[in-house]
């Protein structure tokens, strides 16, 4: 298993759920997720989808423009490093953005997200 | 102990001394430490420091945007994610950066950097 070929397609597998169906996202997170959006701290899976569904957008579409990653450690998890471009739906400019994941194993051979950090880059 | 506060003063220890003098960072590092730094893997403390040491520029300044923190999981690790602001000297722009780092905990009850991922984010 190549852990950069795991990276990106969990990269574009994140971000085009996010883009077609946010609530798609729910199974990508579990109990003990825990999400941090521009600065506010969201635990669990319901509670985090809740919040990515009531951003005030209806349409948007991710462009990445970097991946990048590491092991985590002894338990197998793996770190994500995204940058990228976020355009919402009758903006006229794309928002740069960093994210960072981290995944962790599941018994069933995939993998979660266990941390999660969003942040745009202003200009 | 406060989860943020350790973060925050962790970042501050981090860029305070990569500015004055880089090759203070080496016991932040470990062997099995790892930097991507904009793309390039480089692995153990020694590495790693001769790749900042031997970074085209003499003199920088950081200016931290926010810092976000997450604990990583039952190994008491801590997930820190940063954004803000790279001035060289003689250029008239800063250079928007994220980083993020995974510390772990020392026996001492320190931290040190295992996981380190550097972008800079082209405007």
């Amino acid at each position: 298993m190549d852990p950069d070929a795991v990276a990106k397609a969990f990269v574009e597998h994140y971000y085009s759920t996010f883009d077609m169906d946010r609530s798609g996202l729910a199974n990508l997170y579990q109990d003990n997720s825990m999400l941090t959006f521009e600065g506010q701290k969201i635990q669990g899976s319901t509670n985090i989808v809740s919040k990515l569904v009531s951003l005030p957008f209806t349409q948007c579409k991710h462009t990445i423009t970097t991946v990048d990653c590491q092991p985590s450690g002894p338990a197998a998890g793996m770190l994500v490093f995204v940058s990228g471009t976020l355009q919402l739906a009758g903006e006229q400019h794309g928002l740069k953005f960093s994210q960072m994941f981290h995944l962790m194993p599941t018994p069933q051979g995939s993998f979660y997200v266990f941390n999660d950090i969003f942040r745009l880059n202003y200009a």
